[in-house]
């Protein structure tokens, strides 16, 4: 059995985010005026080894996301275990 | 002001995510070998105009997640309010 770990990965506040601005123009073409923004992100589900203590998880997960998962000079990263 | 909605859009189980499993083996290459499994799915953050009523906003938000935000045969979507 594995434990899941969830990854929710930002961009930080005041990084522009080109991709979310074409969707919420492609919203309001669509006709759905009541959406002022849209930020777009990563979800990502890790499966883990259950045997692995909790603590010791989260601390190589931070590492994955700095080293991988996450470029921290524009996003920010957030682990749900 | 406006609500925060929240989109979760991941791949249906049993679809393939060769992206999930290229960060799988990158992680296995870099000496994380208790991963077992990597999916990837978006993140998206909604804002929307504070007085519209919360049922009607998640109705909006399933048609624009089926119009636009997820591809409904391969991806499934889940929303918070």
């Amino acid at each position: 059995m594995a434990k899941k770990a969830r990854v929710y990965v930002t961009l930080k506040r005041g990084v522009l985010d080109p991709q979310g601005s074409a969707v919420n123009r492609a919203l309001h073409a669509m006709g759905y005026g009541e959406v002022s923004d849209v930020r777009l992100g990563k979800f990502i589900e890790v499966a883990l080894d259950e045997k692995l203590p909790e603590a010791e998880a989260r601390k190589r997960l931070e590492e994955m996301c700095r080293k991988l998962l996450a470029n921290t000079v524009i996003e920010d990263f957030r682990i749900e275990l």
